[in-house]
């Protein structure tokens, strides 16, 4: 899909042009030692060169050999709500869209923001999860990295998911529901002891830790900074 | 994403210097009528000139600048059951595939195969086309072109579709429901009048023509090819 601009190809033979005829020139000079033939030579050269370098430009333009794309994956962290997960999707998306990779980020609120009416009844979390991965999966066979968080407590869910894609990285952001409910940065674990909200993960609705993760961030022990390095050296192989 | 290999500027280099040496080594005869001085300038410039040109390449490899995409879409099918979406759609996709676009091809079947339990209530079926249609966005917003064929027989899920996409493209095959029935692919309208299905389009249940469809397609009046040939046509001006 990507192209390069005739301008590109324009900016690229000046560029080279200007290199290329002080070498010729001094060269010319260095075996010569006539000044006049030097400049001749280069300034003829330079002229004719540049048409040549032009039209090299927009064939090897056409041409796909050693033209590389990344091969993309998708990363997604799992686990309770308050252990950390799109804290750290958000770094490591950060970090990967700094390298100029094409990479898209999946949020378990933001999805659940475009469809408000998303229940949290065990099949509707699962239906959820599947639709999110299969979304990832679409994505990743087309050439994007995905950074997905979600809680997604089912392992039906997640093995699904995984078997959409090529590529499947599973984070399980790792911290005692005790510790998450310390932190409760939405204030979510106060709502379903006010008995305002049911269902919720890890209180009286399961989560089922996965036992294959790939990657395993305890932020219990660790913190931010050290996650973040855990996952980027995880993912590092796959950078190349 | 793309980037280009080392092995790509080495080919590159070698395939320049070949027409550059002929040029200067011709040039340095021409001016000097000798052709030992001739030898020795090509002989030197080939050689240096080959090691700056690679380094050459190497920097413009990390330049953006002049480096395009195409701007994706998405185009949109709608229409009855048997109106000739899928045909049209899939010949557009492969269209677009031979043009060597990133294009993605979404069907209401193949979806609905990967999640066999959505229902054909006017709820369900409306929750499905907004997140068929939430997908096709993510997909352009990274470069995809998305070519959609759904039944969305209801004008609110095309209307939540069309906001969520940059660059949508309504295109509604419209054909009479007997012309459908007649042709009846599938054998669903056989089906349906067996008391098999219910709820279906076009016949115990609505479809809402779309009043401001980007292309209209009457397949009861042109071939495949005249079709295809108009779809084509509008959508020229996205692929240049």
């Amino acid at each position: 899909m990507q192209y390069e601009t005739h301008s590109r190809s324009i900016f690229k033979t000046v560029s080279w042009r200007v290199l290329a005829t002080i070498i010729t020139t001094s060269l010319v000079f260095i075996f010569t030692r006539k000044i006049e033939i030097a400049l001749f030579v280069g300034g003829t050269e330079a002229i004719c060169k540049m048409v040549f370098y032009f039209f090299h430009e927009r064939v090897w333009n056409k041409l796909r050999f050693g033209k590389r794309e990344i091969k993309p994956f998708v990363l997604w962290f799992t686990g309770l709500s308050g252990a950390g997960k799109s804290v750290l999707a958000d770094k490591i998306y950060e970090y990967l869209n700094r390298k100029g990779l094409r990479v898209e980020r999946l949020d378990g609120d933001a999805v659940r923001s475009v469809f408000p009416k998303t229940g949290f009844s065990k099949e509707e979390r699962n239906n959820h999860i599947k639709k999110a991965g299969f979304l990832a999966s679409l994505l990743e066979k087309n050439g994007v990295i995905v950074v997905s968080s979600f809680v997604s407590p089912y392992k039906e869910a997640r093995d699904f998911v995984r078997n959409q894609c090529n590529n499947f990285i599973e984070v399980y952001v790792s911290a005692p529901v005790d510790v998450c409910e310390r932190r409760d940065p939405k204030g979510l674990y106060k709502k379903v002891r006010n008995g305002e909200i049911n269902n919720f993960t890890g209180i009286d609705d399961p989560y089922e830790v996965p036992e294959s993760a790939d990657i395993v961030v305890d932020t219990a022990q660790l913190s931010i900074n050290e996650s973040l390095n855990k996952v980027k050296n995880c993912i590092k192989k796959h950078l190349n």
